[in-house]
């Protein structure tokens, strides 16, 4: 009698219902969203409990059987993509919130909870959960964690990780490293928790987390500046964050290249401002009482114009103004109507270089690329810049070697190839021009010490 | 001719100038301030470069050498202490400001600097470096580091791993970890800082790191206030968290009978309020605008009295009187004065579960000895609650029995037993009460990866 597989003996153990076959899923588990090609998984686990999880990783890691986490596939790295030869696993069917605790604010979740049913029972309960991303709607928690998402309020907020109180993981052994604390200090031993987030899918399945939960703001005050040149643009940051009494939420700069090219591409965006400038910034401040929070924001940017600091600005007088500035910042999901085949770049730098790393990234595109679309816009406060360059007529043959201009210039000015969408296999050749060769041999120990048949998302981050 | 010894060759390879035999630092370095019992280390190890720290490391590695690493030995915990055989490398002479990035916001400092120096540097500078405990003048980064301090300002700036942009760590081997990075976002790959952050000296030495500097506040409102009773103490919280603009910098609260037995035992204390109640709580705002941080301020405090949250209260009308009101939650230091033999825990648990587990901790311990000062206070806004025992005439023969009737109630409500201070050999038996053996084990086996010799701090956490 032949020896069964490892898809049989899952089958037999945990049934139909969670283990599907690829007839039954058809080419839904290949991949994420960055285009990098995938494999059709071996099967699809969709387990109903953290025991569940555990009990099919234990089967998996006694057959060196391959597993791939899959959260909402929304991720831009191949980080969930399957190679080959992986079972997926998706915690789609863990998706409860379990608990909202509105003494602690903190809400219990399940991993496979998608981010804007989070958001939204937060606003319920009458508080707010910070984090948000384009893709708030498909992604999940789990994925959130595995990738320490990070978005458009990290400048206030954090990222992911920072949202995160206790944390359930099962290891690749199948045993289920519990911490759902509520505690905001806990220094007893090792934090696995932030080891475990931002691993992505490496180190453990993260299955159920405790989210810490913010008040809610009541009152939003947003403008639209123009400046006269980069110094300027690190003078507003400064100062709002000094001055601004409820803080900055936003801080999103636009480099010229940008604005014209979305303007130009986009016959629905309005200009806010009728003149053209080196710099635009979109600052945000929530805060919690809508009288003096306006007055004060309004008094701020007042200051700032007669310091030649803003040479122009339009204060948002309603939620519509909001909006159509937002919608400016936001043009980048549009990307596809007129440069479906660009090159697009999540980079992070000390944010006294991204002025300077901006500039040489420029350059060094057009000295080799004449022609080419560059588009340099990203949340400032956080030091993360994102790099768009379309090269017309080239149909894609070029991406690779665009790669290696943009991070090259990541590697001068010691910054990240990642500010937050993560390694995945997309960035792994260049993995080594942030960390170092003893921070990767340090990280392979780990992954060897927690995983050591290496079943946990293989041929990631290294 | 007879094998040189493990401190011969240190001696030989880096010089009398930094190994120090026992004859030159007697009994300086066998203890922190825990009241532990320490050993005297086989010498005293004093690098003044990173490539300093890691010969010495490299050398101890291949002769299986354990190996203490010391800051300001102020812990609690006993963590820094020597057990016998340690040699014990201090990095006082590593305490150099590298530089302030006026920019970005950072400074770059050795680990050996102490914490008041980066303090008032960063002051200096127009800044402000957040973290700030008792021990300012003493403790040093490093030691901050090491174990992830808290302090005061927690609630609105978070611990010390909170402050650290880039660190640089020497490994077991020698081998230096260098990711001394100034970007907030940075996500390629495990995030080795977070782990090494709070791992007591037993994963590597941290020798450099990069600190996330904030605005100065340049304003300050604080009030004292007396509450009814729990519920209005988490009430006050929520309150002030949501509507205060400049959020909450301190919420410490204080039961009654600490509040009674620090000013019957502290003459120099002056009560801030005329009548006695159940709860107190000194409430702290830091903002940017003189004129309506205080007028906001004194007006939510209107509020919160008018709602009967607040029964009483007084509000600072000057600098001299917020340092009244700050003496009296400052009185531990006082404590040897009056308790010289107390137990003293720092505990944390869900804020949700603070009001409950103190009362089933004074209930416990006067259950069993009716006669037992008990003071409990602490940072509410982050669930850390101190809880301070004292038996009249035991003369400290019970402090083991205290230790399991108050660590029992952290397992109960799934808190842990060490907010701030660590585990060091103080805790270890009752870091199973917070943390699971699935946990433990995956600790051990990140552990046996980096230290694969179990030179760095062995004894320590588990």
């Amino acid at each position: 009698m032949a020896e069964s597989t490892v898809i049989d003996q899952l089958l037999a153990q945990l049934g139909p219902a969670i283990v599907q076959l690829p007839a039954g899923f058809g080419t839904r588990r290949m991949h994420d969203w960055s285009g990098v090609p995938g494999a059709t998984p071996a099967a699809l686990l969709r387990p109903r409990t953290t025991e569940e999880v555990a009990a099919a990783l234990r089967i998996c890691d006694a057959r060196r059987q391959p597993v791939v986490t899959q959260g909402g596939l929304t991720g831009l790295v191949g980080g969930a993509n399957a190679l080959g030869g992986e079972v997926a696993l998706s915690l789609e069917r863990m998706n409860r919130i379990v608990e909202i605790d509105r003494t602690a604010a903190t809400m219990t979740v399940e991993a496979g909870v998608p981010l804007q049913t989070v958001q939204e029972a937060a606003l319920d309960a009458g508080f707010y959960f910070p984090l948000d991303l384009g893709a708030r709607g498909s992604c999940t928690i789990g994925g959130n964690l595995a990738t320490n998402a990070g978005g458009n309020r990290v400048i206030r907020y954090g990222t992911m990780r920072d949202q995160v109180l206790g944390l359930e993981a099962v290891l690749a052994n199948g045993d289920v490293a519990s911490g759902m604390h509520k505690m905001i200090k806990n220094n007893s031993g090792y934090d696995l928790r932030h080891l475990l987030i931002g691993s992505e899918g490496t180190l453990g399945v993260m299955t159920r987390a405790v989210l810490r939960l913010r008040p809610r703001p009541t009152a939003v005050a947003t403008a639209w500046c123009a400046l006269p040149d980069y110094d300027a643009v690190t003078t507003l940051l400064a100062c709002s964050q000094a001055e601004l009494p409820a803080g900055v939420s936003a801080f999103e700069v636009m480099w010229a290249g940008y604005y014209d090219a979305v303007l130009a591409n986009l016959p629905a965006l309005r200009a806010p401002l009728q003149d053209r400038y080196p710099y635009y910034v979109l600052l945000e401040s929530v805060g919690s009482d809508a009288g003096p929070h306006a007055a004060t924001f309004e008094a701020f940017l007042g200051r700032m114009l007669e310091e030649g600091v803003v040479v122009d600005a339009a204060l948002a007088q309603s939620e519509t103004d909001a909006i159509a500035f937002w919608t400016i910042r936001d043009a980048p999901g549009e990307y596809p109507k007129f440069i479906p085949d660009h090159s697009a770049f999540d980079v992070s730098f000390s944010i006294s270089d991204v002025g300077p790393a901006a500039g040489r990234c420029e350059r060094a595109l057009r000295q080799r690329w004449p022609d080419a679309l560059v588009m340099i816009y990203g949340h400032l406060g956080d030091g993360n810049l994102h790099v768009v360059v379309d090269l017309p007529g080239t149909q894609g043959r070029l991406h690779d070697e665009i790669d290696r201009v943009v991070y090259e210039v990541t590697r001068e000015f010691q910054g990240s190839v990642s500010a937050e969408h993560g390694i995945g296999v997309k960035k792994k050749a260049f993995l080594g021009h942030t960390r170092t060769a003893v921070e990767i041999a340090a990280m392979r120990r780990i992954k060897a010490a927690l995983d050591p048949h290496g079943i946990l998302n293989p041929g990631k981050i290294f």
